[in-house]
């Protein structure tokens, strides 16, 4: 009895079934001394205050803490999903993005600490070229309609679309990619045995065949609201851009766009009637500060996405040192950017752990060596740079 | 027999029936040595050789250009017109920016030498605080519609809505206002006791009872093809912004928009689905670098025309130096800028004929005593200004 873990994805998994995704406190612990010393310092109520006050309940039922990482490992098996966590080969790196927005003020931001997958294919993969599409549960039918086309052409395209899988508009961009025979990610709020709503059962079984289910959260979690906002961020990060179709004054569409915008991802919209009650939060979005830009059609979102010339115009590689040669200063910048995505200077320079005046300067220079571009005033990886 | 006028507004009546608008080589003349002067040069050959060979057909058949200045004349009097020129209280003040973008490559944005017009009010007062609503002549009925209640509710704050007259999208714009008692202002590519498309007729007599019909044409004028392109740039010029509400890729309408966006007038839009044809010209805009903005209703439009805060916020005005005090060149800038409208640097600096430099400086010193604002980048009189 009161065993504890000895697999480090064994305590994650324990840890993500005991404390919500996002709990800064839990991170903390995890970033200074691990998975398993952590889950060893909640056992012995060696944590401070407020997460002894979270994980006491818990610890209290289950005084045996690896008999009940096994019975996690078990369910997780048994409904044929798996786990992923930070550093495996299949975890998306661009994840980590959101250490760069998170702050005190919005705790919630930061990266899951492990991700349950259920389906087919490699995440990491299937996420390096993705969109995610997103909007309102109660959407027209024209909104169905742009949803299904874009997700299908998208998908056609060499696209994975990543939804959350709900009614309405991500009901219609999952159908849409799957009808071109494509993968499509749905990221749920809920366990991925029980993928929620369960009216969309069938498609999520199509999903479970030609793509992924993903959650933060263990199978048997049930889908509670916060959940959905939590959940938001992880849609935003995995993508490349994300395109809003259809959404309420105070929807969770709007919510993933405030991530995806503040991650620097690509935001945007397809406008509707401005009669139409269902394209009011679109409409919002255009005129908010956020620079959401305006599609029609998947051209243009892949044109927007992999900037001025579309997808099939690539710069030839500029001749550069070898990543070995750089200073160390320079490693790290080229290190902390995420590959097909873009990044504030400043965020950057906090990601990568260097003054911003230092990165301003070693910028410049890694900019003339061909490591980095700047693109509207962020920088990202240059094209054919695999540092 | 062989006489000339000696009242300098019948000479730019008769010139305006001879030369179309924009031409630049009438344009210097008329600059150089004033409307007498040149019709005497025109008659006596006394011209360069491309413009003899313009005006030669017309002088052969006018061996009198006195008695033919007082039959147009008598032909704008007839039709219950009037001329309105450069100098004149009526005259808008606002047209002269189109001498900030005309150049060598287009010489038709040239500002109109006169205008007739035909109808109630004084433009200059009607068209201070005027907003243009354009669009395709083969509107959808969602795009009237929308034409109709943003000009009601244009109007209704007090706003005149300026058009084209034409089918589709102005004449909805015309009726809008027009429901609403309001005034209305249809620039006209043809003479305006003949207003085009005849079809239209009994809404132009609504415009002749409640605002103005205008045009750069006599009495007489017929609508060729080219007219319409040239008249755009007067629509533009006269409103501080222009709504285009549905277009097709080649329309007019984005001509209009072209020239709002070169004069640094607002330029706006309003979306439709992505299914509808008539939208895929305003959806283009949308992506297009001339920042047009997304409009849904006339409260959008009205506070993206007067800025942040919306029109009921006037900012207190601050001391300042009076007028009489600038220097030569700050004088200069104060004067250059039209009441009302955002004008680029480098356009600004050259309407007053000052170099770059000097203007980058003293248009700052001028910020500082609360002559100019600066507004996304580009300048405007500050508000309460009355130099």
């Amino acid at each position: 009895m009161n065993s504890l873990p000895d697999d480090p994805r064994h305590a994650l998994m324990l840890l993500s079934s005991m404390v919500e995704p996002g709990d800064a406190e839990l991170d903390d612990l995890l970033d200074d001394v691990g998975p398993l010393e952590a889950v060893e310092r909640i056992w012995a109520g060696k944590v401070p205050e407020r997460l002894e006050r979270i994980t006491s309940a818990s610890v209290a039922c289950t005084p045996d803490a690896r008999e009940r990482c096994e019975a996690i490992a078990a369910a997780t098996e048994s409904c044929g999903s798996r786990v992923v966590v930070p550093g495996d080969p299949d975890w998306p790196e661009q994840l980590r993005d959101l250490l760069m927005v998170c702050d005190a003020t919005d705790p919630h931001l930061r990266p899951p600490r492990c991700l349950w997958v259920r389906g087919r294919g490699d995440l990491a993969a299937l996420c390096r070229r993705s969109v995610a599409i997103v909007g309102a549960r109660a959407a027209s039918e024209y909104g169905q309609h742009v949803a299904d086309d874009l997700a299908a052409d998208l998908t056609e395209a060499g696209w994975t679309v990543v939804s959350g899988g709900a009614f309405g508009i991500d009901r219609a961009a999952h159908l849409g990619a799957l009808a071109r025979g494509g993968p499509t990610v749905a990221v749920l709020a809920s366990g991925v045995e029980q993928p929620y709503p369960q009216a969309n059962r069938s498609m999520f079984d199509l999903v479970v065949q030609k793509g992924l289910l993903v959650s933060e959260w263990p199978p048997g979690a049930t889908p509670m609201r916060h959940r959905f906002l939590t959940r938001n961020r992880v849609i935003a990060a995995l993508s490349a851009g994300t395109v809003v179709i259809e959404a309420g004054v105070r929807s969770g569409a709007r919510n993933t766009a405030r991530h995806a915008a503040e991650l620097g991802r690509v935001l945007m919209f397809t406008p509707g009637p401005v009669t139409s009650s269902h394209s009011v939060g679109v409409h919002q979005l255009a005129r908010e500060p956020c620079e959401a830009r305006l599609v029609t059609r998947a051209e243009e979102v892949i044109e927007d996405i992999t900037g001025i010339g579309g997808p099939m115009a690539s710069a030839p590689p500029s001749p550069r040192r070898p990543f070995d040669r750089l200073t160390e200063i320079e490693a790290r910048l080229v290190e902390a950017l995420p590959r097909g995505y873009v990044v504030e200077e400043a965020r950057l320079a906090a990601a990568a752990g260097v003054p911003v005046e230092a990165a301003t300067e070693t910028l410049r220079r890694l900019r003339e060596a061909g490591w980095v571009e700047l693109m509207e005033g962020r920088w990202r990886l240059a094209r054919g740079t695999s540092g």
